[in-house]
């Protein structure tokens, strides 16, 4: 028998603040960081899953990740991964850290980070990816697995089945489509940030564009007057055939997004992202109606599957970007699938960040072959930004995650990077701060 | 000039959880826990405010009140509260926070600890009772400490002045209707917990009726036989003339939600509240259209004005709940009071925790002399647990919070309260502590 011997939570933190990356109208500073959570056991086991937040409060995260997966010290690994549904609700019932969501905020990102390392742990003691653990379960399997929980309005546990089944005898051959074509299409945000001077855009644009990219987003939502510009400078770099997507990062209210961005219309933008707060179900459907034919975006700050069901239900999405570190992991994120399935709207998860892509390839793998079947208006976000942390980083080639072949969730970051960038002990920090103390 | 000069922040937990004190379907062992934060001056003046949690995880919230309070360090007292919405946009806008909800969870609790505390310094320096301050602001004034960010679909700035210009001949007027009438109406929650005996039902109801209370709330969801079994003996004990309302604490879906509200209807409950997740803007207006003429309420874990937006325009709710120590302080109460206003639906503020009965009487103050000019359908919860730990307790006569006298938000606690109940050091616990060793 393998025991869960204990749980390490370390504060990792990045300083993409520096040089502008991830800067947009919302968030102009952010340093990319992780609460990651390493499951030790007294075997070879281990899992490994984080949640991302972009700097000041990762500490909260920490914390509460320590207190999350405080009831799985002590525990027997098989009987915790026989049955990842009994132990994400076991997990979630804890009443007294609920009261601070419930299920939403740091106590949720806690819950995913915690989560997202016993779902590693899963993949790692089956040996396989963890896209592959996934469609190597029955229908009855996920659905177990998955949190149902105030979703029967909208998805009942046999609409859910029903959904699975109908995928299941596809799956072999969907496996072989998608190796076949190089792996699950991706596009490009690394281009885009509000930072990033007009050379920097262009110069960015045309390297995607020679990397095989046909997709690229940009950031809107400061200037109406730069928008154009860079929109405009973006359009000469990808032409007209290739697909502009832009992002907007919550600034607007209602009605000044659906002016804003029929404004920017003439551009062609095939999604606006973000246009309002991500809370706002009904501001997005008003949105989506004002703006159309353009589609509406959101969901890397949707908080849980009931946010993901009332867009659903009001229409409200053309495109649903559900998020790896925000959701509480699988079993969340697993309901926000079958239920984007159900009322038609493709799923192109939220990635960059740090670690995100490692994460999504394995979700957007498992939509394509058990749930959609269909890469009809689905791609997943790549920024390229921080992949060499990760001791099994993604591939992109061509435009395409290529399929990850290793044990787990893609989420183990090296020892190194531990130990230079963890906060405020990590080798670079102590650095930054006695360079800080050698200016003033 | 006046600086602030510090932040103590104190992690305060009561053991309510020993005596099934504040039991329900979802919350079985609550212990009653503030995040207490006191902003300190170089002079005489303080301020003190609090968010509301059960136990586990108050040590976040006291973290991240730290973390939000730090920007007022250094800075000049009369600055600060000469533009209380100014420094409620600068905490707000710190993005890397923002990142952990937006505006939820634990980060949204902790800015109104911080909020709190710097009201009560506003109206401790004005030398007068919260309500009294923000009756005395002008419709300018307030509306500029409101947060309307996100709002504008639903109440513009210019229809946010209209409504509090309509109110303010009338406002002396109003202060004096409440003072003749004894304070403003409240109920009585202190009967109802799921874990009391038949017996100390009874008796709790009974000496309630004796106090003067006309509305009684009970706890119900758990099972449907013991749920029909208590609100018989409710209804035996107050009779058929006096008000009943039922409370489930989100534990249903949507369509489990109507059959179970439906199957209590002939106990004539006025309200069903929080019948499902409180994120569920549509599930609530299902829910009240499947019930009528059953009232749906909530608001308790209503995370913020955008949610509070949703469910006034979704027509989901017949009673507005909204939570003094959940949304961030007055600054964003003011906006749901005055979405409220618009759309016709009563508030009655959630109460009860620790401090949340001596916050909201303020705002129902406020409410009735400022905006709404009406007591219809409107009363505040009344919980009688733990204000003998207050410097300035409520005082609730014949049903009627009595408008407090004391300068400032009623939020300061005794400082013995914090050495015998600050967590894991203070007295009590050391003691239980040492008891559960020798128990063991």
């Amino acid at each position: 028998m393998t025991t869960i011997t204990g749980v390490r939570v370390h504060d990792v933190r990045f300083p993409t603040s520096l040089d502008a990356s991830g800067s947009d109208a919302m968030n102009k500073d952010g340093d990319y960081s992780a609460a990651y959570v390493v499951l030790e056991t007294d075997g070879v086991l281990s899992g490994h899953g984080f949640t991302f937040t972009i700097g000041r409060g990762n500490d909260l995260c920490v914390e509460a990740a320590r207190q999350r997966a405080q009831p799985l010290i002590g525990r027997d690994v098989d009987a915790i991964l026989d049955d990842l549904g009994g132990v994400y609700r076991e997990l979630a019932s804890d009443s007294q850290l609920r009261w601070l969501g419930p299920e939403k905020g740091v106590v949720h990102l806690a819950m995913a980070a915690v989560m997202n390392a016993v779902w590693d742990m899963a993949a790692r003691r089956a040996g396989v990816p963890l896209w592959r653990l996934l469609v190597e379960m029955s229908p009855e399997e996920l659905v177990d697995a998955a949190d149902l929980r105030y979703l029967s309005d909208a998805l009942t546990r046999d609409e859910a089945l029903q959904i699975l089944s109908a995928g299941q005898p596809h799956r072999q051959q969907r496996i072989g489509d998608l190796q076949m074509r190089g792996g699950y299409p991706c596009y490009t945000t690394s281009a885009g940030w509000l930072g990033y001077s007009d050379d920097k855009l262009r110069a960015l644009l045309h390297e995607a564009v020679a990397d095989g990219y046909r997709h690229f987003k940009l950031k809107v939502g400061q200037d109406l007057d730069e928008d154009r510009r860079r929109l405009r400078i973006a359009r000469e770099v990808i032409g007209w055939d290739a697909e502009l997507m832009i992002d907007a990062n919550q600034v607007w209210d209602v009605p000044q997004a659906i002016d804003w961005i029929n404004a920017l219309a003439e551009f062609r933008p095939l999604w606006i992202e973000e246009p309002t707060s991500p809370d706002d179900v009904l501001g997005h459907a008003a949105i989506r109606r004002g703006v159309a034919p353009i589609g509406v975006a959101s969901g890397e700050h949707g908080m849980n599957r009931v946010l993901f069901k009332q867009m659903f239900q009001a229409e409200a999405l053309d495109f649903c970007q559900l998020d790896s570190a925000r959701l509480a992991s699988v079993n969340e994120i697993l309901s926000v699938y079958l239920m984007a399935h159900k009322f038609g709207v493709p799923v192109c998860p939220h990635a960059g960040g740090v670690g995100l892509c490692e994460l999504v390839q394995h979700l957007s793998i498992f939509d394509y072959v058990a749930v959609s079947g269909s890469l009809d208006r689905r791609l997943t976000e790549y920024v390229d930004h921080l992949h060499e942390h990760f001791v099994d980083p993604v591939q992109v080639l061509n435009g395409h995650y290529v399929l990850p072949s290793q044990p787990g969730y893609s989420a183990e970051l090296h020892p190194t990077t531990i130990e230079q960038y963890q906060y405020p002990h990590g080798t670079y920090w102590l650095d930054r701060s006695t360079e800080n103390v050698l200016v003033v």
